[in-house]
């Protein structure tokens, strides 16, 4: 039984929390949080034990009612591995308390690299994982673009990939970010840092991206142009990627004309939080033409990662390999 | 004097009807509408002579107390030229119209090329349309790409382009056209007609484009990526672009973070109706790597084919230049 904390109640460690509690080989100790709102509450009426992630928030806890089981300080003495799911770069200040802990941690795409100088995509490189105790979950577009990319290159190969990311300007409960009216370079300058994210994955991958933000909650939506080994065809594209696991094929016919129906179907399958955990890939766009693919790819920004923390957990513990992680994961979120 | 009626008083139509107005060689013999709405009337307290655009809509105009001086025949009887900007397709159903009436046309970039077999960007080809007389002024989005990469294609040459853009999805007075939280590819499929359009004005230019539309309503972004022959650098490609005509250089460290910060540029400008008449290319974003240039280009879908229309009527008209009709055009636009 692996024993794990989720250290940040958010977007991302919320969903990590549900998935760790579905799976046999792992028990959830505790989850922490910072603030004593809503999420708290539905935590701890869910029966999570809830930490404070720092003694100074505890009064705010107790004020609002909400019982905490301790700080992390408590919860990490209880573990073998933390999902570090704090907001961006506040993983990098956790590194040292887990070290001293000696507890193993998953960090997430909002940490650099260098943090701990592994980038994990569980079907790209699962195994590289065995005995680090430090991984990094790459962000939802990084894993999104491994896991298609990935599907190319091993079934084709890649001479070179050029992706246009248009991105969620903010998830639906942000209500403070924009913009509400305009597109966003971000960033202006080319290439936007997903390539060479991408790269520390799938070493030596030609790849350039570019990236702006639009007025939109439900995913992200990438334009996908790759240039492939050979004498590549539709059919051997669409292959590839139906081949490839977590990577989902869909029909504008069937119904699926924007991200938003994308979302729709999540909530017509129940899936918890309508959770999208899938690579998305429009089968129409599938294009292939002078020896170049194209597709439309679309990302469910809050979701996507959560399988992939379930598989790095068990990389860094050890014992279980990478197909069976990954079935075993897949059953318990119901991706088919 | 070139008479001109301007059949269509709407988005383009407004536009090229002021535009016409400036200009000292040609005179505004009066415009056509369908409905006797506010600006049926802010044209008639402007001056401009309005007629029906058939004589159904006569009734309707009386009831709302607009004054018409008569309908579309009889307007055609006083031109020379008629500036068609009825909506996609329509105009195709006006071309015996006008071919009876014995009046060289102007269609817009919403028709078939087939209609004219001849479509219009004033740089690329304008002395083509020298005898023509039927002429379409192409889209919003395919003049702008004309118009940069001529700019590329002249200067340095271009292997190969590809373009994914990012369409606005309504235009501000667009209430009822969606989406209001979803990324739509559209059209799925790949490549979108935008590719194809390009090549009717620079014929055998090697381009793929993918589009999509998101909420936003002030410009469409597009992101260009073009390999280049020979040894293209960044500072040859600026140069390019920058010498090009109808091409504004923006920067974003002086503020200009997006699209809608493009358009509160224009009306700092007092620009009528905030009208950005130059395709517009982030200086930060012009990048060369591996013989490919990346840029990302924004495009004011209201206002860009304005000088456009003006320039087409001079050259089916004859007797001025490519250059000198430009010239005149900017001048009077306030194009720099």
């Amino acid at each position: 039984m692996i024993r794990v904390a989720v250290n940040g109640y958010g977007t991302i460690g919320r969903r990590v929390a549900d998935a760790v509690l579905k799976q046999k080989d792992m028990e959830l100790e505790g989850v922490t949080k910072v603030r004593g709102d809503y999420r708290a509450r539905l935590a701890v009426e869910k029966g999570l034990p809830l930490y404070a992630a720092d003694g100074r928030h505890v009064p705010e806890f107790a004020k609002a009612g909400i019982e905490t089981k301790g700080t992390l300080n408590d919860l990490l003495k209880r573990v073998d591995v933390v999902v570090d799911a704090t907001p961006d770069e506040i993983g990098r200040g956790n590194k040292p308390i887990y070290e001293r802990a000696g507890v193993k941690a998953i960090f997430q795409g909002g940490e650099e690299h260098s943090l701990t100088n592994f980038s994990f995509v569980a079907q790209c490189n699962f195994e590289k994982a065995a005995g680090k105790n430090m991984v990094r979950v790459v962000s939802c577009n990084t894993t999104a673009l491994c896991r298609t990319l990935h599907a190319l290159n091993s079934g084709l190969g890649i001479l070179k990939a050029r992706v246009v990311l248009v991105r969620r300007a903010a998830d639906p409960d942000e209500t403070s970010k924009g913009p509400i009216d305009a597109i966003v370079p971000d960033p202006v300058t080319v290439p936007s840092h997903h390539g060479p994210d991408v790269q520390s994955v799938i070493e030596g991958l030609n790849i350039t991206t570019m990236a702006l933000k639009v007025p939109e909650t439900h995913m992200h939506l990438h334009s996908v142009i790759a240039s492939l080994k050979g004498q590549p065809t539709r059919d051997r594209v669409l292959d590839a990627l139906a081949k490839e696991p977590r990577v989902l094929l869909v029909d504008a016919n069937a119904g699926f004309k924007s991200t938003a129906s994308i979302i729709d179907m999540a909530r017509e399958m129940n899936r918890p939080r309508n959770d999208v955990y899938e690579a998305v890939v429009w089968k129409d766009s599938v294009s292939v033409a002078d020896g170049e693919a194209y597709f439309f790819l679309a990302v469910h920004q809050e979701a996507i990662v959560t399988p992939e923390n379930i598989d790095a957990i068990r990389a860094v513990s050890g014992g279980i390999g990478k197909e069976q992680s990954m079935r075993v994961t897949d059953a318990s979120l119901g991706i088919a």
